[in-house]
């Protein structure tokens, strides 16, 4: 079984590295990468600089096994790929007939003229090999720089994209093997990325060193991901995963990508149920969230965004009494909010937030960041109050987030409470 | 008055080089740095290793002036930047009492206990000098490298862009000189970037070298920058500008960071004026987008999300007739949901929005990416059907932002139709 090849990326544009466009090429060919069990060792950047290219092309080609260049094959003057990977391998650009053809079509089928600046995208370094474009004008190709295969992309997208097809498929047979890395990824809410690692560091110190670690804390979730390279040392995988379900328990939602939102339409969906919002502070994010998943339309019919006092009343109900009494972030006014949410919805579950995002509206009694959430059933109505002092859209973010992660366990049996709530409850 | 420094980038994290994560810090420094007038030279990406990210940042500040380092500073294993720049630099990790201090405090302000995993973002090297974070745990630090000056930042977006005011404010200062780039952004809304690109290079094919144009496509909105280096060239960027907004007109929503939503609660606001939102397909979103506003409540007190039929009837008194004749995406209910939402908010102007927002429930009457907006007031309700046949995700993203901006416009007594209209009206 050969090693891995190692594989770098030679990204190229002043846009990039102006800033102007953010780069997610880089991301997708590290992910298609990663379908046939290859890392990408590293990323250089640089702007249409032909010296500086050709000195990263050839440092990188002395070093990598594969080099894959994006960028630089357009038609303006500032494209440069093609004669500076002619000049590092000592041979001139040639028009190949092939990617001329091409580019005939091309223009053919858009009623264009095949123009000086098009035909030049036909010009390659002699001996390179075309790799099709099925939607752009610009082949790709390859040549051998000393040992290393150096692979030249568009650095349109959705170009980029469908020639990707082609040259994962080739690199995935050359290797002639099916060795992968073995990644599993779970989904978590409520723990922050330290607490995780000291939690880890405290109670598993004998973490095999074949078995990788990484967490990902994006908000509101925080991804943690075991990795193996060797399929021999799945079994330890396995072990780490046991021993992380146990150690984590119900704050993981799931594996891969699930997210929240989802999970909860998910065991919705499994008990033929569905449930409705009643929002003020986050007004609208838990809605949004649940109509981003696809298929939401099963678990959710109706939310409510009851921004303002009177609102609450006319289209919730609740009492002008309760909201005088005890002002609108209490725990009277999300319970009166959850159950004119249910009556009105006809939903078997409600959520209900009220609370102060800020920047002003804070008192001394209810600082910036407290929330009262109300969630459940009309049977069973449960309520939390929560300081989450943060900037108002984290604010929103996370409190939509932990409603949902409510729902999430009370739809689960779940009746212990989540480890936030002893950092977060207010009251 | 000095030379630019060269500045270099050095950006660790697996989760980029995997793909898992776009990284759009790189974008977000560079454009900060341009604000001073400084480009990037050169950036490289690498992963959570520590003998690579040594040999990187090793040969980066053996040619650089100064280089930033964005990543690597949180509480886990995986974080490396402190431990290998004090390697590197042939000096210890010591706690920094300032570092500390700091750690205290934000643990003390969540209710949290200080473990050891986040202690350890206080070890930093020998000698470095603390860059405050105003948002978040790990401070950054700065420490020669021989000549070089390394500067390490965090990967979290949120904090590096606060942690940049800092850092681009010294450098700027460092440089001892005034040199500048004067910049005006213009935000749009509906203008695609090749469009915007060829409209200019038809109507202003004299555009003055001096004046930097760029484009920076988001969605929904899309960015124009107009940049002098020299404050003599004012006059000449105020010229363009004059040109810019004749040949944009009614699609610039405002200068610098002008959200469509702030546009939009601002126009109410001048007016004592409200609006309220009933959705379907956009499921909360512009609800979520206005109240994610600070000081939304002042022109946003209600929203309805009516994702079910009956929902439509039940909470929006749409006529079930209606309904079963014109079906939910039809001009018909768009106009019901908008004024059983005005009677039931009080609100002066509302949005209604009823679409397919896919991936299933399309017809070859209504394909996946139709939707039926309405707007205005009781006395003046405007209708639209557009189709938008992309990934669901943008689509919600798209259509709420087209139904705010028939709002801006509104308010603003634009009576043309916006450009988009021609080319995604569905009938």
């Amino acid at each position: 079984m050969p090693s891995d090849p190692q594989v770098q990326l030679l990204l190229t544009g002043n846009e990039i590295m102006s800033g102007d466009t953010v780069d997610s090429n880089s991301a997708m060919i590290a992910l298609r990468l990663a379908d046939i069990g290859l890392g990408v060792y590293r990323k250089v950047t640089v702007g249409d600089d032909s010296a500086l290219l050709r000195e990263e092309l050839e440092a990188m080609a002395g070093q990598a096994d594969t080099v894959i260049v994006n960028g630089g094959l357009g038609p303006t003057v500032d494209d440069l790929t093609a004669e500076v990977l002619a000049a590092a391998a000592g041979v001139g650009l040639v028009e190949h007939p092939e990617a001329l053809a091409h580019l005939e079509d091309w223009c053919a089928r858009r009623n264009l003229p095949l123009n000086a600046a098009n035909r030049k995208q036909a010009l390659l370094p002699a001996g390179a090999r075309v790799i099709p474009n099925p939607v752009g004008s610009a082949v790709g190709f390859e040549l051998a720089l000393g040992d290393c295969r150096v692979i030249c992309t568009p650095g349109v997208p959705g170009e980029l994209r469908r020639m990707l097809d082609t040259i994962v498929d080739e690199l995935g047979r050359s290797l002639a093997r099916t060795a992968q890395r073995h990644i599993l990824r779970l989904q978590t809410f409520g723990l922050g990325e330290s607490t995780a690692q000291q939690m880890i560091s405290d109670a598993l110190p004998d973490w095999p060193a074949a078995v990788e670690l990484g967490f990902r804390a994006g908000a509101p979730q925080m991804e943690i991901k075991l990795a193996v390279t060797d399929a021999a040392d799945l079994p330890q995988r396995d072990r780490c995963e046991r021993q992380l379900r146990q150690l984590f328990g119900d704050h993981i939602i799931g594996e891969g990508d699930t997210q929240l939102a989802a999970r909860v339409l998910e065991l919705l969906q499994a008990r033929g149920e569905t449930l409705t919002t009643a929002e003020s502070c986050t007004g609208g994010l838990i809605a949004s969230m649940l109509t981003r998943i696809p298929g939401s339309s099963a678990g959710f019919h109706a939310g409510f965004v009851t921004y303002a006092n009177d609102i609450k009343t006319a289209v919730l109900g609740v009492q002008q009494t309760t909201l005088a009494t005890h002002g609108a972030v209490s725990e009277q006014v999300v319970r009166e909010m959850a159950l004119g949410a249910l009556e009105r919805s006809g939903a078997d579950y409600a959520i209900a937030v009220s609370g102060i995002a800020g920047p002003e509206g804070g008192t001394e009694d209810k600082p910036v960041g407290t929330v009262w959430l109300a969630w459940g059933s009309v049977d069973k109505l449960q309520t939390a109050c929560l300081l989450w002092p943060v900037e108002r859209g984290l604010f929103q973010t996370v409190v939509a987030a932990a409603a949902l992660d409510m729902v999430r366990r009370r739809l689960l049996g779940i009746a212990s409470e989540p480890r936030y709530f002893s950092q977060r409850r207010a009251r």
